[in-house]
């Protein structure tokens, strides 16, 4: 049986990027397929009253440090964003309209691109656009949905889902009952969903 | 040329249980050697207002169940201790007065054993003397010399070399000017000792 994992995102995360790059290579591995999940971190940490920028200066220069040596382990064309953190409430409510338009793969590739590789901030819909556009979505479309009450509502409910799952953080895999977070957890989340088609 | 890494470690940290056991394998792949600093965890967590316990309860959780994972995945016989978290202080000193005595090695591989795999509360020096003893060091000479002026302003000035250095928790390994925090940096640590091996 083909096991399934949820992936809870967030385009602001910087070690979702990394997560979200890895995965192709475990769902091949394993057979799997992903549902995603977009998440308003912002609201996540607001909720657990973290603030990343209060983290001591050695430590976010170490994960500075750290995200160098993943990106040239991995031979990835990361490059830390000049705007960063940003507001991606558009962004992730951009990847529920484009679910509801058969676009979401390719609108998650653009957005992740965008912005961990290209520099390009997208939290203001004058650059989140242009992706749906690329992709054949007429722009009012693509902006009407993602600005709906029931989109909208949609993410909200999401997020709290997630919470109630006891997710606190991004990047997240969930498999069954187990939950996997962080970018350096891949291996881990491979063996399990390996474990979970063989018992299928 | 051999290659040197400084290992930070305290003995109330998890995660440095872990990165201690896997050390060795590092070592031996890499031809590389060990120098080990205490550090007073306690201390650097109350230096940046940090406190384990205050993080959210769903975190706590998957902490454990990560944990667990990779005490299978390593097959280590780990178990979490019944009394945690402890003060270290005592344990720290006696692992710089075993290196005076010329038994650090013995000393942390008993010690790592009985607060994480056996279960016994390594706060107290009813706990600590007998694996000093089992070492064959008399356990007066033993408490003598960690609780000697001298040793407890070693341990302090360690742990402000540490911080002074930009170390913020543990285990963190340092190769050079190149920081590695975390269990799960083994293989980036590795790969670094090659080529500091291969450079030197």
């Amino acid at each position: 049986m083909t096991s399934e994992v949820d992936f809870y995102w967030d385009i602001g995360s910087t070690n979702t990027y990394f997560a979200f790059k890895l995965l192709p290579g475990v769902l091949q591995q394993t057979g799997a397929s992903v549902r995603y999940h977009p998440l308003n971190l912002g609201y996540v940490f607001r909720h657990y009253n973290y603030t990343l920028m209060d983290e001591p200066r050695e430590k976010l220069r170490y994960r500075r440090r750290d995200l160098e040596r993943w990106a040239e382990h991995y031979g990835l064309p990361f490059r830390m964003p000049d705007k960063f953190p940003i507001k991606t409430s558009r962004a992730l409510r951009g990847a529920l309209a484009m679910r509801r338009l058969g676009k979401e793969q390719p609108y998650l590739d653009a957005l992740f691109a965008a912005y961990w590789e290209n520099n390009i901030a997208v939290d203001e819909y004058d650059n989140i656009v242009p992706l749906a556009e690329s992709l054949g979505i007429d722009g009012d479309d693509f902006t009407g949905l993602a600005e709906s009450g029931e989109i909208k509502a949609e993410l909200v409910d999401m997020t709290g889902a997630a919470l109630a799952r006891g997710i606190f953080g991004a990047p997240t895999f969930v498999v069954g009952e187990e939950i996997f977070w962080g970018k350096d957890r891949m291996d881990f989340l491979e063996r399990e969903l390996a474990l979970a088609s063989a018992a299928g």
